[in-house]
């Protein structure tokens, strides 16, 4: 399978995470790369090829201009304010006590543009999150052209990032960044299959009213798992995207038996929309070994659920997202392209 | 004046602050209480008596049933969890991400209700926003009874806390608890004057649809400042409240010409509205070496200060606020009561 990947996905190198009322080492961590990259070399899992420039157009078509603009500057304005930390919000819109943005200040335009407080902002994010919507429009590429499947090596991950919120490691979405780039060039329909442990609230809150880009997403379920606002059952889109979002929230403890049944039911969702192009959020936090998730999928699952996606027969990009057991994150990445590559042929569906 | 105070009001004793992407100590800190109580002492500014409890009642009044139970259980249900230090939340609800609490874990119970990052709660903080209450409702007692003034040395802080919300260094809004209390005792209209350097975007929200209890402030540009979402000059009240919601809006830098003027101009407004109650939210983060504010004001200038209000002739409330020059603060209460103490009579305006 075509691989887009780049060392420039390691430039953000965030040395602060807020979690449980300290500041540790963040979870999403560059040698996430290093070991994702070394698994698909060893396994020899296809071509490497470094992602091209997209420029800003195909990033604009999904954010916010002013959202765009605050994550190029906000470092600058930090800086300049004199704060020698990296950046985390300290206030945000709330319910009654204002929710738009009047004051230029960077504490204000920090809080209004983020959607959670964990991800802190360093020199290097806008830069990186640029990279990694690069890496997922350059796999894109691979797969319009050609037709074969790819995998953008993706890093920051983007399916937290909304159309003008930070939050959950993510700045700009990748995988709706390839979606409406699809779209715009002649995808009659797209559906984004989220496999993430964590609800990818940001993508649903961009096509939540669109019935041209699907999402379809199994993730734990947000009573008791971050995003804990967005992720479910009874979110099933709006307007013209009615019936376009389908969240499948798992319990605590989930193993594949169960896991692999709702993917089944997920994958005939998509399979009933008949779309032209899958993408695929993939996060391996699903692992039974990650940090700061509670499903039991061992390593030998991935390969099965590989396969699985594989027959929905679809035009395929994969593009990473989560997954912070970095020892195993290598190993889960390659056996699920494994699994699907074994397992896939085009037009079976 | 009467003094009303205990030393429980130092129970609360956070360890960090989140500030500039650092952990830092606390600026709201007890030392605070130590200097007032001391200024006040040297002074011999009044009597100084213990607070009464009054229960649960006039702070449910108030406060959301949901807000007072998640402050009440917070910190054993955070510990619970795992966690190992003070609780700041990382996650809240956001414009079209979900802004409804469908979650009873922690983290979302904590980012729900909150308005801010940078007050962290610890175990004592619940007792010493209920101690905090008792303070100014203690007070309230005394202004009451005599038609005399008295000062409330409350802490924690209030006028940030909204109907569910704490930010701000604030948890219960003790200046609204005692406002409302009064209402419900027979008093026919409340003003509330807040001299603090912050806007009192919890207080205003609170009675921002009343006209019984009114809210003029003064404070730094949120332009410029925090809460940077509210505090706006056009902020006026809405429906029966129109009008009695005044907001002044300084800019960095003012002096006490212009903010004395912006005080007189307060004050007009309130005396238009023939109160028959005044609570002075009393916060000194307007003298000019205030860590975390921009106003310029002289110790001096307290005293006139005092004076200027004590001219309005109402029966007065002082509630302690904000102010964080703590070699200062002492000075700068006891000079504010003096003030009024030695320009007051009732019944002039």
């Amino acid at each position: 399978m075509q691989i887009v990947h780049t060392e420039d996905s390691k430039r953000r190198a965030a040395t602060t995470e807020l979690s449980g009322g300290h500041l540790v080492a963040p979870f999403e961590s560059p040698a996430r790369v290093d070991q994702v990259i070394a698994a698909l070399r060893a396994r020899d899992s296809g071509p490497i090829v470094a992602p091209t420039s997209h420029g800003m157009a195909p990033i604009a078509a999904v954010h916010d201009a002013g959202y765009i603009d605050f994550l190029a500057s906000a470092w600058d304005d930090w800086v300049a304010a004199g704060n020698t930390g990296e950046i985390i919000p300290t206030i945000w819109p709330t319910r009654r006590l204002g929710e738009t943005l009047r004051s230029r200040h960077i504490e204000a335009r920090v809080g209004y543009y983020a959607l959670a407080g964990e991800t802190s902002i360093e020199a290097q994010t806008y830069e990186a999150a640029r990279t990694s919507a690069d890496i997922a429009l350059s796999a894109l590429d691979h797969v319009l052209a050609t037709g074969a499947p790819a995998f953008g090596l993706c890093r920051p991950p983007g399916h937290h990032a909304a159309v003008d919120q930070f939050g959950g490691y993510s700045f700009f979405n990748n995988a709706a960044i390839a979606a409406e780039s699809a779209r715009q060039r002649g995808v009659s329909r797209v559906a984004i299959l989220d496999v993430d442990f964590h609800h990818g609230n940001g993508t649903q809150q961009i096509f939540y009213e669109r019935a041209d880009v699907s999402f379809v997403s199994l993730h734990g379920d947000p009573v008791d798992e971050f995003p804990y606002f967005s992720g479910f059952a009874d979110e099933r889109g709006a307007g013209p995207g009615l019936g376009y979002n389908r969240n499948h929230p798992l319990p605590p403890g989930t193993d594949y038996v169960v896991w692999s049944g709702a993917l089944d039911a997920a994958l005939a969702e998509i399979a009933a929309q008949a779309p032209a192009l899958l993408i695929v959020s993939l996060g391996t936090d699903i692992f039974k070994d990650d940090p700061i998730s509670s499903f039991t999928l061992d390593s030998d699952d991935f390969v099965d659920c590989g396969a699985r996606i594989a027959a929905l027969g679809l035009p395929s990009l994969f593009l990473l997202e989560g997954g912070y057991a970095v020892a195993a994150i290598g190993t889960n990445i390659a056996n699920t392209l494994a699994g699907f590559e074994a397992a896939w042929r085009p037009g079976r569906s």
